[in-house]
């Protein structure tokens, strides 16, 4: 049996041959911020968002090309919050997988104006995709309502940035877990919940696969906070020991590193359990929550 | 008969009605950029853009309430360009309309963000609004084009921040119109086609529309130039004279305030001249032209 390591592998290897397409290399100065778009997007991502996205299709009999205008899109999403976070004014990063970020490799300007054009071509391509008309709505409905200011990611990039480390103590677990369900949980619940819209899954169906995604979302998060502590810099691809710097709040800065990974363990576990429902169809879906807990980048 | 002004006045009181309803007022950390996007959007702006939207939709049949989703979410779309047009690393602009911008009265994360959020919530508002699914689509995929890159406001931005000054000087028209049609065209032409869309206007009727955008899209950036050296700063409610600061390229910096105000001139009537075409319909739209050349701030 193949590894989840290769499979995702193997997942991204095609899923980076068709977003290329989509980024045709253009002459002229007017295409500086495209250009800088196909630089942070085709810049060795996991894709872990898209392999959820085409996973939780196929659940309903969706196959890879009839979703992949969902998975493009919402990679496009993931990649503008990225080049944004990364900026002077938001987490300051020099270095992202390894390579200079959006505003180091081109300038802040390009780089907000590169965010600005991924988010916008998001919707293009959803927009111009393949998905019937009523399905398609709803996609970019929730879509937007996910990466909103007001209930999605921006939300949770707001309180990542602004919540004040001096909180009562038992407020901050609460904070922490708020942060991270709109920051990192928001776009990770998304490509769940597009595979029931695409395949007409049932509410059962969707509120199973929402609650593996909370579940795995926050062990994501959890795991990013350990490896901010223990991780190998090389490795991660990027600046660590950040939060312990600023003096942010994180999961362990809160529990401490044993108790974090344990909490992890027990949400993959339940994850596993959860996602079981779907009988022999969820093998990739359960590789994946282990290989959450495991990665090392 | 009513002047412009007070008709764009009365539009412009309507549609911000319509618009708070848009941006309750949320307790909590996590609405700043939320809250900064409420502080941005009501910021006294003409309102121009909707209006126009209303007005090419009227002319087809479908009302102000039918079309206000759209015009919602394009005005949106042009507050998030102004939000992220005045930050530090683009035009470093510290009032806007008479009032700090968002990043001198937040910060500059708390801007970015709430740019972002705006154009997120642009297509959340545009994919709930009560338009039909295929014509929504139509929507949604125009207004991200038109918004974007390659081939839209956001490729005219980079042009304006990245041409060089010391181009030959037979270049100059070409790129400063270049500029005009991708950074304020765009968004001006598609107010105009979406009443075609929305109504099921005829190709003839599309292409008069999108004539008369042109013309009055180009005027209007001749006028911003002149106002930029001759305005009232009072009025006008920004720092001028920045592009002759910067030695920026615009129109009137190649044919002086004169030759530049006979061009719009000229285009205004062209603009007069093509929208005839609708007849005793096409009153306002020509008022409105006028009023774009006369304009004081």
């Amino acid at each position: 049996m193949e590894s989840i390591v290769e499979i995702l592998s193997q997942y991204s290897d095609k899923f980076n041959k068709d977003l290329e397409t989509y980024f045709p290399r253009c002459e002229g100065i007017q295409y500086r911020a495209f250009d800088a778009m196909r630089y942070s997007i085709t810049n060795g991502g996991k894709r872990l968002r898209p392999f959820l996205l085409t996973k939780s299709s196929e659940l309903f009999g969706v196959d890879y090309k009839s979703s992949l205008g969902a998975s493009i899109a919402l990679e496009l999403i993931h990649s503008y919050s990225l080049v944004h976070d990364d900026l002077p004014c938001m987490d300051n990063d020099d270095f992202r997988r390894g390579k200079p970020t959006c505003h180091k490799q081109y300038d802040e300007a390009t780089a907000v104006l590169a965010g600005d054009g991924l988010l916008t071509y998001a919707f293009e391509i959803l927009s111009n995709s393949c998905i019937e008309d009523k399905k398609k709505i709803k996609l970019i409905s929730l879509l937007s309502k996910l990466a909103g200011a007001r209930e999605g990611m921006i939300a949770g990039q707001v309180l990542d940035l602004f919540t004040e480390s001096n909180i009562y103590i038992d407020k901050k677990e609460e904070i922490i877990r708020q942060t991270q369900a709109l920051k990192t949980g928001c776009l990770l619940k998304y490509p769940c919940i597009c595979g029931c819209i695409l395949g007409d899954g049932s509410k059962k169906e969707e509120e199973t696969l929402t609650k593996y995604a909370d579940n795995i979302g926050l062990a994501f998060q959890i795991t990013d906070d350990i490896l901010d502590v223990i991780g190998d810099e090389k490795i991660v691809g990027k600046t660590l020991k950040k939060d312990e710097k600023q003096n942010k709040l994180n999961f362990v800065s809160i529990y401490g590193v044993e108790k974090a990974q344990k909490q992890a363990l027990r949400l993959i576990e339940e994850a596993i359990e959860v996602i079981d429902y779907f009988g022999t169809n969820s093998c990739e879906f359960k590789l994946l929550a282990k290989y959450i807990l495991d990665r090392k980048y």
